[in-house]
């Protein structure tokens, strides 16, 4: 659609290699993201942590993360987003994002979410591949001060973890939960993402080999994210789950498991 | 076992949040990294592509990996191994990394495993969590030059990705597909595993409020990768898949979902 909104293409987040698969657009971005379990976050650490001179590496934490809009908090995924990132007071990423937020200038993080959607298998181990939904996004992260936004965005990943259990548990959290919870606001300054559906792709020479396509079998098996029956805690005084949760594990097991079927029969960047 | 292999304990790789999650042993981490489909690789690039000397930025790639060892191919997941990493030779990394090859001093990267085992719902969004098993490395990435090493990770990989694909196709690779195709041998440095499973850990102060535990149901939703029904490509005349395929996918779906339910009557971390 060409009234979509999409990230400029900068020699950061330009695709190069197979730029067939490659999308700017925020929607193909943000979906992924919001979509993804756990999110790869990247940053520099010095090598030597009692010198910040020391030569820097790169560190990758798992965390969890939605992208959303405080000032407008009913934007959708078509929309300008940030990406919300929750975490502990004392992780390493969120000391660093603590100074440099004194400094004004935060720190920059590059944040990953991958979903495979299937093994595809074709003649020759080279032109094996998978099925997958990527996005990259480069930013700077800052830490949420203020109270209420801290509040939007610990409501904004618990629902993406479980849509209606924010209002399921005790809420609000109080004072001494808001402090030792910290959440990373990021500003997205470039994005892109890479998606490949579809079935095996050969080359000719060996598809023209009647010894080798009558040996090899070639294929896609789907792959999806799956959750199973809520299982109570303790010694089961909780009982059946109540019926938001079974709803929210079905409807997602239904679209994880259709999207990688669906998949399978697109031919999408392959 | 006091006999284990562990990794050493550095600024680089101790874990400080939550340290009874902590594994240090090569057996847990290589075991995470081997049975995780997509590894997020995190490396650090020039701001500015055109200036070497600009600002170094981080930034992800996933790619697909497996620990091996081509002195000791026998190894198992207990010993001193390299993770090897399969890309494209246009990408940034490879190029990178063939630069820094040429310079005998390889490029500094992390690499981040994470499987989800399970979704925690406890009393309060703070105390909500994930069942998960996440593994992070610390080394120093160069090409594989010589054919045999290359051909070593290629099966490699290819076998973990589906047990038995490697001869189930048409090899060896021919002298095309092995220049088109990179491997980076990554020589770890420092490493650790961070594990939670387990049901839900609540404050005494939640748990002893009947209107809140009368009324939040918690438990644990088990969470795992699954592996659909193998689907033939094109017009489906290379019918139903053989025996090796149906019987990776249905071993792998069983030990996965096992993991993830076992996962759940654990107390470890938590």
């Amino acid at each position: 659609m060409s009234n979509e909104l999409s990230y400029p293409k900068t020699s950061a987040n330009k695709v190069n290699r197979f730029n067939n698969r490659a999308h700017y657009d925020t929607t193909t971005i943000h979906n992924i993201i919001n979509t993804t379990s756990v999110l790869h976050v990247s940053f520099l650490t010095p090598s030597n942590p009692k010198d910040p001179t020391s030569p820097q590496l790169p560190t990758i934490l798992p965390m969890i993360g939605q992208m959303g809009s405080f000032t407008y908090p009913s934007s959708d995924e078509s929309e300008a987003l940030d990406c919300y990132l929750h975490g502990y007071v004392s992780s390493r990423l969120m000391n660093l994002s603590r100074n440099s937020t004194a400094t004004q200038k935060g720190i920059p993080v590059c944040i990953a979410a991958t979903k495979v959607d299937g093994l595809v298998l074709s003649l020759t181990p080279n032109s094996h591949s998978y099925n997958y939904r990527s996005a990259i996004l480069h930013g700077t992260a800052t830490l949420v001060e203020d109270v209420e936004e801290k509040i939007y965005a610990m409501r904004l990943i618990t629902e993406s973890v479980l849509r209606g259990r924010w209002l399921g548990t005790r809420v609000p959290p109080n004072e001494a939960e808001l402090s030792s919870t910290s959440v990373l606001r990021v500003a997205v300054s470039s994005a892109s993402a890479k998606i490949r559906a579809g079935g095996p792709s050969d080359d000719r020479k060996d598809i023209e080999r009647e010894e080798v396509t009558g040996r090899v079998w070639t294929g896609v098996v789907p792959v999806w994210e799956m959750m199973g029956c809520p299982v109570p805690a303790g010694d089961g005084v909780g009982g059946e789950a109540p019926g938001y949760i079974v709803e929210y594990v079905e409807g997602r097991n239904k679209r994880e498991k259709g999207h990688a079927e669906e998949a399978v029969g697109k031919a999408y960047g392959s």
